[in-house]
């Protein structure tokens, strides 16, 4: 964007760029200010004066939205595992180590997991419009009074959480850079205007330490996440066996819009603290799977019948967790039969991929870049590949998309794999006007017990599966499969049935039975 | 050492630092400069001044050893592929496209490469101590008269390449700088002195072309790579016959020292072209072979009898190529049933490594160290590891180290890998004080005909051995190999047969028959 923004600038003569400050990152800015300065532009942040955005709304006929005023809710310690005075603890512990006085904390799901709070102000995202400054001897929240309930008030109150209100968030920065506080800001995770707000020598700089904590679930997270995604399993179960009896027995097709009024509008929304989905559903038929975000619309959505692939991308925000899975599947008798080999052969070589970087053991240290090849390998032997990443961080009943971590193939994010950290392992396929195939679950990092390298003195993590969702059989092309990967698939399965099963009806735990024999 | 040397200095006092420009890379020397500044120390080059070392030789009562004055040789047509002319021609295009009027050659293999000679200054390393510069009009080599042979002199005459003085060398770039000629220095294959001698703005940054030039082999030069393989395995394969006879037949055991006495005085000795070994042989026997750059010495050396492990890596300079081959192996009869089960494990998670590395494909692109956890993943899965990089670049019929590429677990080296370069495939396992295994390949990188990614448009390479040395049989466990792996050894056996069988006697032949048969 910066490259295209002074290319299209020129240099015939300086010109100034305004930018709103709220609403880019530090980093960004600075990086921004910089190349146009190269050409002697200049980058203009709007703060404190006259924004064209803002002007525009006056103008408007229309009323301009407010600010979101949904009332916050506690995250309780059954599934936050660590109150709110022992984060904040941790955190100054962190400052003292940097030499900071104070912490900003500006990502929104970093300040909703340093207070054990929860919001709506956000889609999909159980976050609330907030800041948070942590100080030697000061914890305060930056929200609207209004948000608040009194059981939250009272709680934040026993952990010493003072609020404030948000428009009095850079005011108070500016009055701690004016007393010589050292203030520790992550410009990457910071708005310009924060960061602003800072002198620079009073900024100490580098990842906020808020996100490598919340990326590194503890025990109770933990269990959260395993309870939420045994119950998000029942439901895609349930979705998936009721697909296959409407389809073969009723010998009815289904739209890509009904998929996700099934799946979310009854069998999840039928699930213990299930609030919303963690994202909006992905449910595309045939061709429509080959777009990578497609979200199915109105009347003329794909349908889907016997032996149509269906790549079905969708997750859950429970109380105690948060979902992603991707299966891509196909529904009728002698399903297989009716899937072209090439389609089947793709697939099989996507769970190839799923099934290495699953299986692997790597040492500590390790970055996600280093094991994404493992996902890529057998499609690259056969010339394929996919323009997407391999994962992503999750948060714990949080946004489902979270860093520090990542598993991807550029080599920019050096963040080594820890364990508790959770991540997506989703390779896919995408031929374009034909099909689309994903196979997506989330894992969570461990210690590989007992071994540890002579050579290096490094010890060894592994991943472990939290997504307990049958591998769509018909599918696969058993013969492409080692006896390694047969035997994980039927571990895997084996694992699904015995877990998922309590939470079924007969019938569906007769589908799921089916569903989980071994291959 | 940057930082060894700014903390063993402190800051008590501002230091002046000397070091001879000569023997540091300029991007060496320019951070080491940095680093003493930001602590007020200076970095001196001893240039033009007098030097410590110099001094010292003056009052030592041994005479000082001279300029090497060995005569070089010409590197002929039907091996080099490409004319001196030729080469010059395409490093004045890159000049033009970089906006450079001279390019300093200063990488002693760089020389040999342009201007198609070979020398024998350096041991195991096939150059003559020397430099080059090009203009746009002229090609020079600096270098000391001796060691120029008349029917040298003529061709380089012939093309157009001038011979000056070795010493000229300084004084002729300091007179470029001073006209203003834009001067190419890459300051990673520069010697300080030499980036010194040009004026920084005079300065043209970047990697040397003749050094990418140089890694990517042509087909004469590959097929000079070829051939040089398929003899130096006859030797190696004769070696490990005899091997075979004096400790099973003969019932007697064989000195690390003997080792290299045979496989080099004798059987590499009596081959065609053969000039000397490429380093020095590593034959490590039980132990010694955990120690990863052991060179066997005098009587007390390790000895090799029935079921000793062998670690043997050891390589070749020819008229057309240069080989290095590492082979782990044991001899004796039922040999497999005198070596303890973990270290035939161990050599078959190595030879995993080795496999998965050798039949990788990837996109146009791909750095080497995106492929390095191929090596290392089965390792890894056991808590194993190895402490070194996987793959270095070797040149044809020059150094066995030569870069840009490399296969690194570190991701420093972005350098993608291209058709024509040569890379070794070398995961090993070092269980100190008892035994080391390695088995390595040389690869030439080659485009993978018909895979093309409809995702990101890219095609995508491959790897074909140019090494044809068997794997010794009985050190793998043949359950742990998939059956992909076991057709992968046994149709790399049924070429090495093919290629290196009629290069040998009945009796090494029967030996390679057995060797070679499937497992």
């Amino acid at each position: 964007m910066s490259d295209w923004l002074v290319n299209t600038l020129g240099s015939d003569a300086p010109i100034r760029v305004g930018i709103d400050p709220f609403v880019h990152s530090a980093s960004f800015a600075q990086a921004l200010a910089k190349d146009l300065a190269a050409r002697d532009h200049e980058l203009v942040p709007l703060f404190g004066m006259e924004n064209p955005v803002d002007m525009a709304w006056e103008g408007s006929a229309l009323p301009r939205p407010g600010q979101p005023l949904a009332p916050i809710r506690l995250h309780p310690m059954e599934v936050a595992g660590k109150t709110t005075s022992d984060k904040v603890a941790e955190m100054r512990e962190a400052m003292q180590d940097k030499g900071a006085d104070a912490l900003v904390v500006a990502m929104l799901d970093d300040v909703a997991w340093l207070y054990n709070i929860r919001g709506s102000d956000v889609e999909f995202n159980p976050v609330a419009l907030s800041y948070a400054i942590v100080t030697m001897d000061t914890a305060i929240l930056f929200m609207s009074e209004a948000k608040i309930p009194d059981d939250v008030r009272a709680e934040l109150a026993a952990h010493k959480v003072e609020i404030r209100p948000y428009q009095n968030f850079i005011p108070y920065l500016q009055s701690l850079s004016q007393v010589g506080h050292k203030v520790w800001i992550d410009e990457e995770r910071t708005n310009y205007a924060a960061a602003m707000a800072v002198d620079e020598e009073n900024r100490v700089r580098g990842m906020n330490p808020v996100t490598l904590a919340k990326a590194i679930k503890n025990e109770a997270e933990l269990n959260g996440m395993r309870a939420a995604h045994e119950r998000d399993a029942a439901a895609l179960i349930r979705f998936m066996s009721w697909m296959e009896r409407t389809i073969s027995d009723e010998g009815r097709t289904v739209t890509e819009v009904e998929v996700d009024e099934m799946l979310t509008g009854k069998f999840r929304k039928e699930l213990d603290g299930f609030i919303e989905p963690s994202f909006p559903t992905i449910a595309g038929a045939g061709p429509n799977g080959a777009i990578i975000h497609y979200r199915a619309d109105g009347p003329d959505c794909g349908i889907v019948g016997p032996g149509t692939i269906l790549l079905l991308d969708s997750g859950g925000q429970y109380r105690d967790g948060t979902t992603d899975c991707t299966r891509t599947m196909v529904f009728g008798r002698d399903a297989e039969d009716l899937v072209p080999l090439e389609v089947r052969q793709t697939f099989t070589r996507v769970l190839q991929g799923n099934i290495r970087l699953d299986r692997s053991v790597f040492p500590e240290g390790t970055p996600g870049a280093v094991l994404d090849i493992l996902a890529r390998e057998e499609l690259w032997r056969a010339g394929q590949d996919y323009a997407h990443g391999t994962g992503h961080g999750v948060g714990a009943a949080l946004n489902v998309h979270e860093g520090p971590q990542s598993i991807s193939p550029r080599f920019v994010n050096k963040q080594a794999l820890l364990p508790g950290m959770v991540l997506s392992n989703e390779p896919g396929f995408y031929a374009p006007s034909m099909f689309g195939i994903r196979t997506e679950n989330l894992l969570v990092v461990e210690q590989a017990e007992g071994l540890e390298s002579k050579a290096t003195g490094k010890k060894f993590l592994r991943f472990r599966k939290l997504t307990q969702v049958p591998i769509c059989k018909a599918l696969i092309v058993k013969e492409m499969l080692s006896p390694t990967e047969v035997e994980w698939l039927n571990t895997y399965h084996a694992q699904i049935f015995q877990r998922v099963s309590p939470l079924l009806d007969r019938t569906d735990r007769e589908w799921l039975r089916v569903a989980c024999e071994a291959l």
